[in-house]
């Protein structure tokens, strides 16, 4: 499915030995994949688990390359406490798994077409009975199965259904444990994500020529999406996991309205936040346009806010606490008078639809988690008022020398007169 | 957000008096919302219930005209028996839903940001506790809840923190409660449908033309999504539940691939399957085009498979039900030697990520559902076979006379040579 590159950015032929030997190209060699299944078989054996059911596609993709817009029907891959992990899905999608998967066919498992949308049965109560036929689930008192818990698709009736299966095992929440693996970024992935960061950029860069007095927003958001898909320096673009943002006027004081037809007006702000993708990895962007002069409001907060940033920015090295990060935008702002109630960023990487955001460390006051080189981060300060608001953002990777800015987009607030 | 414009398929303005009288414009006036909630009370009232938590994004913008992208986090509307909903959401998202809700600010309800993404305690804790303080849930020993149990975004851990809240009341499966009054298209939504219908057929034309040998698959999505916001007619498109899906060659036989930045080959089919949306409505649309002379075997798939369009398409009428649809389409290519495993079509409407389809009328051999006038479906045709598949689709309108088009795009195998 994927272009055949030498660049560090582009994509290693992998010759599969455990797909039967078929020539397949993904994004990343074999062995990433042996090192993502190892490093989460370690984690689950340091929680005594027997097994962990993994719902969530950017995890599916993560352990075993699989990618396909199957995720609106149930699936899941089964990882065993050793041994090879098991996909599950509906019929017509485990008989093409194979093409992105890194598995070979008879770990591929689909259910029958008669069991999609009923209310009487569910495809969870196929594949726990199959899963336990082949043994890569055992309903024994001494198991202990992980779920997904809070997993977008992973629906509460699919949940019982697969609890109704295993009465003696001990069904436990995997508290996002392979999110958590994912944290911390191969050098394969840095790589990655310096290719969305370049997507991310040039959208960024024709979303703001775009963005005039008189146009729809619907035509810079095809634009936007026309970019997104383009890619750059040769590399495709691949679909976000969230579709252009772009609250204008009154509304700016609203994070995550999509877009109307309505037209850009002169005076108006419109906050544009939108991301570079490549092989499923995400760059965010955010920034805010006004057409005209800005009022004093807004300014001051743009550069109250744009302070913040460097604050925050400088904070984000090896060692720091979530938790620093967050103070130093914090403090930095206060002194304007300024206070933000929510996150101000978290964890980026993978990314499918719903979310781009990886579900694990948050940039707020509790978050303990020490930074490390390899992390990457959505540093987003969206200061929402009522009735106007001001969104900038840079997505970051953090090195041995501290936060990397994976775009260069000018910051502060962006003033077309 | 939206366009006041007076044509039918445009957006009324709406004097909303329940939203304390602020003028707003939204695709339907208040008394399209309040159709749709009586006909949701008068069904949950046939099932004595007492409550129902509706977490399932396109059954929020049914009831209330909620409308952003605010749904990875865990947000939802509770219709109590009698009397207004309760919407629910993230602070940050509560803060401005009345920018698109019919529903006044003391009937949204916004949860702390510091309940996110956090393991050890869930947003529906809160959720459960304002609504039984609010009264619009109540646990009593003769209260029933029902809940949609396999909507996307509703989350085990969810489910089960709310659940911890009615210890006394009966906690029930909706049985896709809502989707179930959703089948039935309103003369405003049928509105919807066709322009949804127009800018499909518009955006297919494009990607047709888009489709030759040495372009990127990419390439073509850029120009297929750029067409999906702009819309036909001055209506602005909005994004599609699903990204454009283009299986090309081998990979043709599967259905839920997306793209790759691989060029397309002379002699390859790809197979396309797209939609144009508006206001939220969906009208999908997927034909096969081989760049080159046609293979055999696809050539005579194609030619059987248009058969079994007309005569499912002309079984398509008030009166009949789901399983003759699929009887039609399955006895005509079984003449062919051909067969299909799966459903050939279903419901459509309004749809959010990831899926386009209603989850009710799926057109199978075991659909008793009786087709009306007013209901909508994709009817879709997916041969893959093994390393390579044929697929053509028609969104259509059940009216009085029968079967109508949305769109006007030729059927059959599209050949560029």
């Amino acid at each position: 499915m994927s272009r055949i590159d030498p660049t560090p950015s582009g994509i290693a032929p992998a010759t599969a030995p455990d797909d039967g030997g078929e020539l397949r190209s993904r994004p990343f060699p074999v062995e990433e994949y042996t090192a993502r299944r190892a490093a989460v078989q370690a984690r689950m054996a340091e929680r005594s688990l027997s097994a962990l059911v993994v719902v969530d596609p950017a995890n599916l993709y993560y352990l075993t390359g699989y990618n396909a817009w199957s995720f609106y029907m149930p699936q899941c891959l089964v990882v065993p406490a050793s041994g090879e992990p098991h996909l599950f899905a509906r019929s017509m999608d485990a008989q093409g798994a194979h093409y992105t998967a890194c598995l070979p066919r008879d770990r591929v498992h689909g259910y029958p077409e008669d069991l999609v949308h009923r209310d009487d049965v569910h495809p969870f109560d196929w594949i726990a009975r199959r899963a336990l036929e082949i043994g890569v689930l055992t309903d024994s008192a001494d198991a202990v199965v992980a779920t997904e818990t809070d997993a977008h698709f992973f629906s509460p009736r699919g949940f019982l259904a697969l609890h109704s299966h295993l009465g003696r095992a001990s069904l436990v929440d995997s508290h996002e444990l392979v999110n958590w693996v994912r944290v911390v970024k191969s050098e394969r992935e840095q790589a990655k994500l310096r290719v969305a960061g370049e997507i991310a950029q040039r959208v960024m860069e024709i979303a703001v020529a775009g963005i005039e007095v008189g146009r729809r927003q619907c035509d810079v958001v095809a634009e936007i999406q026309h970019a997104q898909a383009l890619g750059a320096h040769q590399l495709g673009g691949d679909y976000p996991a969230i579709v252009p943002m772009l609250p204008t006027g009154e509304t700016a004081g609203t994070p995550h309205l999509t877009w109307s037809d309505l037209p850009l007006v002169q005076g108006e702000a419109t906050t544009v936040e939108l991301a570079g993708v490549h092989h499923r990895y995400h760059a965010p962007l955010a920034r805010t346009v006004v057409l005209g002069r800005p009022p004093e409001r807004l300014r001051s907060c743009a550069e109250a806010v744009s302070e913040g940033m460097a604050a925050a920015l400088a904070a984000a090295r090896p060692g720091a606490q979530g938790s620093d990060v967050h103070h130093a935008f914090a403090s930095t702002i206060a002194r304007y008078g300024l206070h933000k109630e929510s996150r101000i960023g978290y964890s980026i990487g993978i990314g499918y639809p719903p979310d781009w955001g990886e579900r694990t460390v948050s940039l707020r006051s509790e978050e303990k988690t020490v930074l490390q080189v390899g992390m990457a981060f959505h540093v987003i300060l969206g200061m929402w008022m009522d009735g106007w608001g001001y969104e900038t953002s840079e997505s970051i990777l953090v090195t041995e020398s501290g936060a990397d800015r994976l775009t260069d987009v000018p910051g502060g607030l962006t003033v077309k007169e």
